[in-house]
């Protein structure tokens, strides 16, 4: 960091953003021209910390579970705070969750792609390590107020979604499910909180926003704010003395983290513990490693619903790291980092020895890309079929059980 | 109104406030300086329109009602459509009704002043003559975004106010009270609707906030705008498909009327009708007719709440129109317009007759102060008694059927 940066990051964290040439908000990701979102830039500018070797075999020797490849891996990078939750976990006692979770989606599509996955995945895992109540809040008002979408086109996707994502496997008995449209009854008072203490530069500043911008955008900030503060959820958390000590682990894609940065500089004033988080890398597009999947474009991005023949044909089509002929593959070896087939492995594959295996193979040019992808294919179907299994499984009385405002969701 | 003011006007009639030297918004009067407000030009600036001779005489002519003194004494002297009212009034069927009455009040003090009362008593005769529904709002919210008063405090200070509003004696069966904070959570997705249509710029403008005004201030106009729609009260306008044709009169203090400015500008583009509205002056201060009553200043105020004791004494010390000496009293007679005991008969006075013959009597000398403001005293004591005596038989009850949200509210 160079001094410029640095005395600039302490007058005002919020622009700082602005001053690299990559952007990340919620709303826009812009890496350099040409090349990748540079990771490692992103932890400086937005002021947070990697997650360290030390913190991984720490979770492990606490829980007694190994950590997950998505931890493992890399594509759970940068955290905020982190280590208080492992602290939390260790002086936990019977009667309260030591901490929460709380993560979301934004439903701008009737169906989800496989991207959208990680973050539940992992936060499953948390939840299923940790055993503590989850939070998941669905967007539906950020969407309207983004998004040329109409408020009835949106309870539908809502609905879809939350099927997708009760489908990655929670415990109903541990996980509550809120749309922001139908629970902002419950929350009002948390979130007037919020916004008496954000003034509209500090929101404008953070997520490219302008005079010319929508209120309810100027505003929203709040409404995702929210759910890091237990008075957010009085049915699971009873004892508002309780409020002020209860932490709460954000895992999310680094592109929310603005909002929570937000949220992290007002929290002590209100009396609440800071959210601490855990931020993901994105997932990549079919098209190549230096733009996200994003289900507004359907060429880029392998959906939920896919046939099996539209799963292979979209892999078979992807950004390959292979050489260009045989011959220069032999030689010269496939460059794992540029081939997709193989990121989606990183990001879905569970067996580490295989994957180092076919890493090795591969790019070493002994393993062939038609190879690869067959392998890629085989995996995300196996993936998606599971998937779809367990959402056909769901009915009303499934959905109301996650979206319950009277049940406990804790033991 | 000058070229310039009418070319300005054109081009963004938020702005215009800002243009004269008197200043309204609903969180500042300014007159000009010395002066009291200027009604005639607050009319030309606000763009409203004078409530005419011939549409008090229709109001008559078609509900066969003697029109209200606050009406006749030009207390409620502007409007916004008020015509169509009426004439949704002639085009009634007993299907639905014809519009509804929308009024509010900001809770920022234990106890109201008797100016608090003005729009609720025109209120109440509006709804007697009209036989509609009305929904009143208590902005909760408001008061919290915008003054050092915690939600707690708040909420104490809501339930005695909806007391205070309760025993001006409105028709349960077609009343329904609310405050923000509690019924946000039915009002959302229109208050959403409302906030995508306006931008920051818009309010900004409109109601003198800065970029250093918290978010809430921002979006808070959403709020303020969302009872003008029938959306927001489903339980009472059970057929959506109506809403488009509903009608809605705001009577309410012309500092109000900006964020209604806002509402009508995107009503239509919402698919609902535009809020039409009906304007009062400002309640005097005891400290004279320019500036209006506040609640935050007990001096300026008579409470609600007040002992005979306190009324007697503020009303003795209140400003004269009176000569300075008893000679000049009887030379040059007492000034009405400055005079604040006579004021408030205006404004409280139901005989007609009596009201003119102190007015005759005063103004030309020959009723002195001291008779003027026995009279008042008397006048406000009694309006206070049953105030006081009405209040006493509210119950939980009461207000539960007040606020009851599954209710009708029409017949």
């Amino acid at each position: 960091m160079n001094n410029f940066v640095r005395n600039t990051h302490k007058l005002n964290k919020h622009y700082i953003g602005r001053l690299y040439s990559q952007v990340v908000t919620p709303f826009e990701v812009k890496a350099e021209q040409g090349s990748c979102v540079n990771y490692d830039k992103l932890i400086e500018q937005f002021g947070s910390d990697p997650i360290s070797e030390e913190q991984i075999r720490r979770l492990e020797a606490i829980t007694g579970k190994k950590p997950h490849h998505l931890l493992r891996r890399g594509v759970f990078f940068s955290q905020r705070n982190f280590s208080d939750i492992l602290d939390a976990h260790e002086k936990r006692n019977s009667k309260v969750p030591p901490f929460y979770l709380y993560t979301g989606r934004g439903p701008s599509s009737q169906s989800m792609h496989i991207g959208h996955l990680i973050p539940f995945i992992f936060t499953k895992w948390l939840q299923d390590t940790f055993d503590v109540p989850l939070v998941i809040q669905m967007t539906d008002d950020e969407k309207f107020l983004w998004k040329d979408l109409d408020q009835k086109t949106l309870r539908t996707m809502t609905v879809e979604n939350i099927k997708d994502v009760i489908a990655v496997g929670f415990d109903p008995k541990k996980t509550f499910i809120f749309n922001n449209f139908d629970y902002m009854g419950h929350m009002y008072r948390t979130v007037s909180r919020i916004q008496k203490s954000i003034t509209t530069s500090q929101v404008m500043g953070c997520l490219g926003l302008t005079n010319s911008s929508n209120i309810g955008k100027i505003a929203f900030t709040a409404s995702q704010a929210a759910p890091c503060f237990p008075s957010s959820f009085p049915h699971i958390f009873r004892d508002e003395k309780l409020n002020s000590k209860i932490k709460c682990l954000i895992p999310c894609a680094i592109d929310q983290d603005p909002f929570f940065r937000i949220t992290r500089d007002i929290s002590n004033k209100l009396g609440f513990q800071k959210p601490c988080l855990i931020h993901s890398k994105f997932f990549p597009s079919l098209q190549g490693n230096n733009s996200k999947m994003s289900a507004s474009d359907g060429m880029s991005s392998i959906f939920l619903t896919d046939t099996d023949k539209q799963v292979q044909s979209k892999i078979n089509k992807s950004m390959s790291g292979g050489g260009a002929t045989l011959e220069e593959h032999e030689k010269f070896g496939a460059n794992l980092h540029a081939d997709i087939p193989y990121q989606y492995m990183r990001f879905f594959m569970e067996d580490n020895d295989e994957l180092e295996r076919i890493g090795r193979e591969y790019s070493s040019g002994r393993m062939r890309t038609m190879e690869v992808k067959k392998i890629a294919v085989e995996l995300l179907l196996d993936i998606i079929k599971g998937h779809k299994q367990r959402r056909e499984q769901i009915t009303q009385q499934t959905i109301d059980d996650f979206m319950n405002t009277s049940q406990d969701k804790w033991k």
